[in-house]
């Protein structure tokens, strides 16, 4: 097949492009740059060294024989030139990974709030307006999240997109319906993933496209095989408080002693996949397209689920740093379960790498080689959902190297029988 | 109260102020003119000379010795703008009229899609910023759409916003939860309402803003009593195949000898509110405000419901002008049923204007003082929803006056007993 990749450059874009370019597709990367340009924002850089997109290219055939291309474009600006890359090249299918993905980078500021609803509405809008418009008739393929379900506790698995209910009928009967499932998005960032699912809605049935919406759980891992066939092409690794995910976070905080800042009382239960698994499943997704007509295909994109404090606990175990439980920026519930259905990609032949399988190692070797690289004052998040909770939130801690007991880097081998 | 109207100019946005402003609230009017230059981009204007903005206040102040304040801004780009505003004034509530309202134009070209969108979303989400932004804890009232429910025959009456449902918890027990209604917008323009409601219910939830949202039915009719006091209090009248509601449409048509456009089998059965009811539910909105932590309250804003066809039969029967059954160019239902809900407005004292209290004379006699600015090659509909439907669409008809039988007018003021 021939793919566009927008946002190929990215945390989960990046592996995904070399994945489907060592299964033989012809990958088109569009990117426009934007992770490495809020690096820059941020002042805090992946803690892996990334190469530039020309370097990442030249790697890539040198260590395969296989040629990735590289279109420099802003989706959600440069309308005209992706139509004109569409009546280009045709790909049979688009994946989207062209959104700013950080929730709490969607609530730091006023401006970031309107750039996350602004970027991610124009990008999913566009692709699909251009879609139309140059006659393509790719199959879409997105990455959502988890959180367009909310993560209140419903008492029962959250099913995959659609939820099924009775309804009162006019006759006064009661009839089971299928509808999309009621969202509940815990920032702005979630919320613009729940309105791509009515523009997604509406062009599946007005323009017949075929599209699969991924709602993925946290990706935590950094490393796929082709990642790891050459250093130039290490994968991004985020670990500060806007775009780190919770477990890579917590593997960063303990190879540097840094105690485990856990948000409350730690009880959310969330979602997880490790890099490795998104990859496959987006290979799956694609080979899986939706027909014509059909409504939009949505996969529960997660493998396994977790408490957060489990996870700190977890990490505290094997590596004795101790865990400081820190007010919580986000406006959420303190405690709630979770339970997911991912019934599609475990069909489809899914063979889910799991939490205690000896990955968690990967990342801490990785944590330790590049521990140079990193900027601690970068690690808390003071991003705050609402001014009631910025002035509740405490200052990043000052740390004392020598109160914080060293990691025991070592008894994290063993981290795969203990957790099981 | 002091209010801010976005879109004040507009088709419901100028009536309802001058109707607020009568009832003693403080008005400032914040419109960007987009309205006024659609007008020049379609080659079409009001059927009625509207004056300009500066002409209307004064000509309000002379009328009633009330004074309309007016700000000329862009809501959806000219944020810091709005931000000093909501500073200056404080308003208590903030009455959002302020987005792309036509479904065919929304549908007519890619560059009019993302129009729609970007202009829409950014609209709503900068006023939502900007208020939490701003400190401003304003009441905000916003016009939504009947459209967002669709208009599938469900068999039972479209509840007010929330419908209940029986789900499937985790012991097996199906219990009874309220979700927000489920989506089937039938346009981009009706998918921008959709959208507006899942950044509503995040900022009720996330920020306790106070939010009402209007689903509101078709408006007919032109004139309030306040927009009657002067000629250049005159409200906007639309009857090209864009912007232009259907029944209004059909009485144009009918006041030329224009056989009635009706699209397919005219079928589709549609909820509708006369003008002067509409600005009386803004207000009976802007009373009842919900309360900090509420969820966001949603009144369906229509009154009575017709199919389209037995519309057109009505205005034929009185009139003698021919029906045409046209192509549709919308992606649609071929027929359905509608019943609507509207307890919550009746049950605060609105009593409906009802279609067959005459008020369509008083339309018909607008369009007869103003009839030599109609441009009659603007009255059918040629945006087409996907290229099947554009292939389909008969252009404009040529229209031979002479075997067109006239219009019989006087006959219409008997259309109350008729319809009754």
């Amino acid at each position: 097949m021939r793919l566009f990749i927008l946002g190929g450059d990215g945390f989960v874009g990046w592996p995904t492009s070399l994945h489907l370019s060592a299964q033989g597709h012809e990958v088109v990367i569009i990117d426009n740059l934007s992770r490495r340009h809020i690096d820059v924002e941020l002042k805090v850089e992946s803690l892996t060294p990334i190469a530039s997109p020309a370097e990442r290219c030249r790697a890539w055939r040198e260590a395969t024989g296989k040629t990735i291309h590289w279109e420099t474009l802003d989706v959600a600006s440069e309308y005209s030139r992706l139509v004109e890359l569409l009546h280009a090249w045709k790909p049979d299918a688009v994946i989207d990974f062209a959104q700013q993905r950080a929730a709490p980078y969607s609530m730091k500021t006023p401006r970031l709030k309107r750039y996350t609803v602004n970027n991610n509405v124009s990008t999913t809008h566009n692709l699909l307006c251009a879609l139309v418009d140059a006659e393509v008739d790719a199959h879409v393929v997105h990455l959502g999240t988890m959180g367009v379900y909310g993560y209140s506790d419903t008492g029962s698995a959250i099913p995959e997109g659609y939820l099924n209910v009775e309804v009162q009928g006019g006759d006064g009967q009661r009839r089971s319906v299928d509808i999309l499932h009621p969202t509940n998005p815990g920032s702005i960032y979630h919320a613009t993933k729940c309105i791509d699912q009515i523009l997604f809605a509406f062009y599946a049935k007005n323009d017949g496209m075929r599209i699969t919406d991924l709602h993925q759980g946290i990706v935590w891992g950094t490393q796929t095989r082709e990642t790891a066939l050459d250093p130039r092409l290490v994968n991004r690794f985020d670990y500060d408080g806007d775009y780190g995910t919770v477990l890579n976070r917590f593997l960063v905080q303990a190879a540097l002693g840094y105690p485990l800042t856990v948000h409350g009382t730690g009880g959310q239960t969330r979602a997880f996949i490790h890099i490795s698994d998104t990859v496959r499943c987006i290979e799956l997704a694609l080979r899986h397209a939706p027909r014509r007509g059909e409504r939009v295909k949505i996969f529960n994109q997660a493998t396994e689920t977790h408490r957060v404090r489990e996870l700190a606990h977890l990490v505290h175990r094997q590596t004795g740093c101790p865990i400081d439980y820190v007010h919580n920026p986000r406006n959420e519930a303190v405690e709630n379960d979770l339970a997911v259905i991912n019934e599609q990609f475990l069909a489809l032949g899914l063979n889910p790498v799991r939490l205690h399988e000896g990955l968690m190692q990967e990342v801490l070797d990785t944590v330790v080689r590049f521990k140079e690289r990193i900027r601690r004052e970068r690690i808390p998040c003071v991003s705050a959902w609402t001014r009631a909770h910025d002035t509740q939130l405490s200052l990043p801690p000052a740390i004392d190297d020598a109160l914080v007991k060293q990691p025991k880097l070592d008894a994290l081998s063993c981290i795969g029988e203990l957790a099981s």
